[in-house]
């Protein structure tokens, strides 16, 4: 390799280290003091990149690519207030556990802190929130800079995608001038051939990283055998988890060797894609606070894989019971809110549950499992018979779930359509694949996340979001032309925070009306002529089946608006739950 | 005071406090976590409040308040990635040196690092971009906790209006309820009654601050009036500042004692509402860097107030002359990245202007006050006659500066808009108030920032911002139905970033199209519909002209794009400036 000059060299061998590592796509936004790195990733012949203008959208397009592939993606900006406003999707990633390499430009140390345009104190900007942060060097022409500067990008990568996933920022200090511009004696001549190692890496990443991941010892597995063994009443919680945790054939092994029912997050990876001899529940948010007026004898075991349910039923279902509760995660950091787990198992969950699986040897539980299989079928055929009329929140989300198609990528919004998915999405075979920023749970960059998704999707691109976050990350559509990914997004327009009404503070107006639901009255329909959408109105559910059948199997991208009142889909499913309790059992 | 429950009572008084303290105007985000903040900014009398969607859009919002009122405007959001969302804004703020109270929900101690729902570490979010940072304790109804929280929120607006101003973040974790329902035995009946202080605070602010700022030493004072008595040829420089600096009537006194030309950046606050008696100029960015060629003696003595002037030109004449400079500046903070300033005072600019003139008694400087007058007079007449035809983008600024009347609060975007206006907007006496976000000069939020300082406004609001910003922050004309403001907002669409073709990266394509220019091609009409505005399209200079002025006097907002080549203004900029050196002088 030879550069015209050391911004040049450095940003080339940076890009070309994180490329070997595993960086196959960059998102780049638009600034001055970055062309360095803009013009190495543009010109990498082994990643895609996508120039998106807002960075809070490139951060969350970067993010929802990260979820869907568990890679790392790139993103670049400028310095100064770009840099800030990656700031959202840096701290999803970072409690979501997703790989992202954030790189920000910065100018050089001598303008710092002396009121220079464009220069804030980047560093550590994204305090907690990062697995790694550095800022690098200024560039140099130097053997052993550039040996340092590749084993810098190796280990952002590997602390990317290490145990847990997680944002790194590399912050990347250049002085004028940025463009590929010859310098005269700026990088010596024989650089190359003094130090081929450093200046033209290695075939194949500088350092190749092997990840190890914890295992239980032996007799800590004993433990865990002998407890599910001694069970009678066991249950699996599958949590949020961006890839299937454990893998799906793990689970689906240890359900079998267990015979416990499997409780599984719609975020799980597990809600859907499970053959019909893999007892998925999916009905619990209906159900389970009710099961102790039936008479339901408690669980006495419970292992739990993934961060905290979204069901506030479930975890207070499993707060509430005596139960011995496993929580396995492979990063030890006890995501149970409830304070109730009583062994924190720190193991790949893959492994363990192929380990578990081989090892135990149960027979039956004693009517335990059908009791929830017949929970299950009794819950989903009375809500087939409540949702083939009502035009309300959940039959939406009840619909997608049930009309998807194998290999769909299905990202769905916080607030009320994840919500809505864990209720009425029932658990089916087809491989979907359902995502969400379940990490802060915010209602920003849904719509960039779910592109970013799509991006990398073979299958169709489904989106579900409420018309706060659609507003939100309007910006987020740019990337339809920019980045050729196309979508169904279905927009429940509820005109402002349909959540409010679920809480008390609904009984106080004001403030209710103006500061909380916050209605915005906003029509929608002109994003069609701003962005590269069709935008339809579903005035029924009858429409909306329509309108989304004929989208799945339609090019391009289309908005599909359900126009909703967020009151009465909150009574719909208030009457509901109390159906549940009177019909079942 | 009475209230039903520890958490409004805590949020009650911390409210009470602040708008004791000078908050007079708060941007809420909705959420659920902040509750009772939310609550009881609603409540308050004297604090106007907006509920604003995007808390990147109401941050900025509150930062543009706080430029035009240089009073502390607080911003509410709700735990999670929201808190994240206001980054940019508090980075803008810092540099910016504006005063922000920034208010984040947070769940309560238990919680952190728990895996709970919409709980990330909030703790210094800001990093080194704050004044002051505090999680508060938790609520407590108890005497010496409240009046802790009193003295709290009196020093955090002390803290964010002090020298130099800026954001401050107070996180404010609340556990459930969150909502004023009525918890027994929660607030101790007797409460008021034992600690009235504590409850119900004072007649006024709790603690009244009074800032006192730097004053030079007599001494001191004495070598900075030998200086410019000794001086033959001195010059003021006035760069960006939200408030004038120093004030109107300080500047003006110091001109005449001292006879030296004002150089007035367009964000300074002098460039325009000057009288015809100060030597205002606004010309430097197009002949300063010839007049070495014509034999113009250098300066001796330059008094700098505000920040690093926006003019590139100006910067790099400062910086090789041999001059003495005092940079003057009350926070100590040397704004000044060319490193050849001589002296700092750290001294009130107001203050020390004053002492200045009143001691200063020097008569004429040799026809140097008389070059600078000329030339400005010949390049103002020279641009009359250059931007009578072309339509380019110096062009439209030129007769935004000539025409917007008194009172006006003018607000540019970064990248060209406040370099044309450096270049192309004639000093005149009208009381044009200009703002911009020159302390980071991103191109984001910048009409939030504009819709924040119109909402304080007396007269009328002009926004002139290129399309990529326009694009960035299209959510934040959200604001104009919710927040009762009206603009006139002049859209430069040159199609992506004109910017870049006045860098070297130009040169290299690809990849410069793609990552540096790149074109959107967006049609922004659509606005129109989804938000409160009218859109309307000027495809001359006359059109813009004509219909510029009818957006002034009109009620409701215009937004009038104005379609120019980036390349071909780029072209005229060039030619103008040849013309200056060639016919000047």
């Amino acid at each position: 390799m030879t550069a015209p000059n050391r911004n040049t060299l450095w940003a080339t061998v940076l890009v070309e280290e994180l490329a070997a590592a595993g960086v196959e796509y960059a998102c780049l936004a638009p600034g001055s003091r970055s062309t360095p790195l803009t013009s190495a990733f543009a010109a990498h012949e082994d990643v895609d990149a996508v120039s998106l203008l807002d960075e809070r959208s490139a951060a969350f397009f970067a993010l929802g690519r990260g979820r869907q592939t568990g890679k790392p993606t790139a993103v670049v900006t400028t310095s100064g207030t770009a840099t800030a406003n990656l700031h959202p999707a840096v701290m999803e990633a970072d409690e979501g556990r997703v790989p992202l390499v954030v790189l920000t430009a910065d100018r050089p140390p001598e303008l710092q802190d002396s009121g220079a345009n464009q220069t804030a104190d980047q560093t550590k900007l994204y305090g907690s929130a990062v697995r790694r942060y550095r800022t690098l060097p200024e560039p140099a022409p130097r053997p052993r800079a550039l040996r340092s500067l590749r084993v810098t990008a190796a280990r952002a990568v590997a602390d990317a995608t290490g145990t847990p996933p997680g944002p790194v920022h590399l912050n990347v200090p250049f002085r004028k001038p940025l463009e590929p511009v010859h310098v005269e004696g700026d990088v010596p001549d024989d650089l190359a051939e003094r130090a081929p190692l450093a200046v033209d890496g290695r075939d194949g990443p500088f350092v190749e990283v092997s990840q190890g991941t914890p295992a239980l010892a032996d007799n800590d597995l004993d433990d865990v055998v002998d407890a599910i063994e001694g069970s009678d009443r066991g249950l699996i919680v599958a949590g949020p988890a961006s890839q299937p945790t454990p893998a799906r054939d793990a689970l689906a092994a240890l359900a079998r060797a267990t015979d416990f029912p499997v409780l599984a997050d719609p975020l799980s990876g597990h809600r859907f894609g499970h053959g019909e001899d893999v007892p998925i529940c999916g009905g619990y948010d209906s159900y389970l606070d009710a099961c102790g007026e039936w008479g339901w004898p408690e669980p006495d075991t419970v292992v739990r894989f993934g961060a905290s349910p979204t069901s506030k039923i479930l975890r207070h279902y499993l707060r509430d019971s005596e139960a011995r509760q496993f929580v396995v995660d492979s990063a030890g950091e006890w995501p149970e809110a409830e304070f109730t787990a009583s062994d924190l198992l720190v193991a790949d969950p893959t492994r363990l549950a192929g380990r578990l699986s081989d090892r135990i040897a149960t027979g039956g539980n004693s009517g335990w499992r059908e009791r929830f299989e017949r929970a299950e079928s009794e819950y989903w055929s009375l809500l087939d018979r409540r949702t083939a009329d009502g035009s309300f929140e959940g039959a939406v989300l009840s619909t997608v779930a049930a009309t998807v198609p194998d290999t769909t990528t299905l990202v769905v919004g916080n607030s009320m359509p994840v919500r809505d998915l864990d209720r009425f999405g029932q658990p089916r075979p087809a491989a979907v694949r359902v995502l969400g920023n379940r990490g802060v749970s915010g209602i920003d960059g849904v719509t960039s996340t779910a592109l970013g998704a799509g991006s990398a999707a073979e299958g169709p691109l489904v989106a579900v979001l409420g018309d706060l976050s659609f507003y939100h990350d309007m910006n987020g559509l740019l990337a339809l032309a920019r980045a050729d990914v196309a979508a169904t997004i279905v927009l429940l327009n509820n005109d402002g925070g349909g959540i409010f009404h679920m809480l008390p503070i609904e009984d106080f107006n004001p403030p209710f009306s103006e500061f909380f639901k916050t209605p915005h009255g906003l029509d929608f329909s002109p994003v069609e002529d701003l962005y590269d959408a069709e935008f339809v109105r579903a005035d029924s559910l009858a429409a909306f089946d329509s309108l989304f059948g004929e989208s799945l199997s339609a090019p391009g991208t289309q908005i599909i608006e359900v126009t909703l009142d967020a009151e009465e889909s909150h009574r719909i499913r208030d009457a509901i739950h109390e159906d549940v309790r009177a019909e079942l059992q």
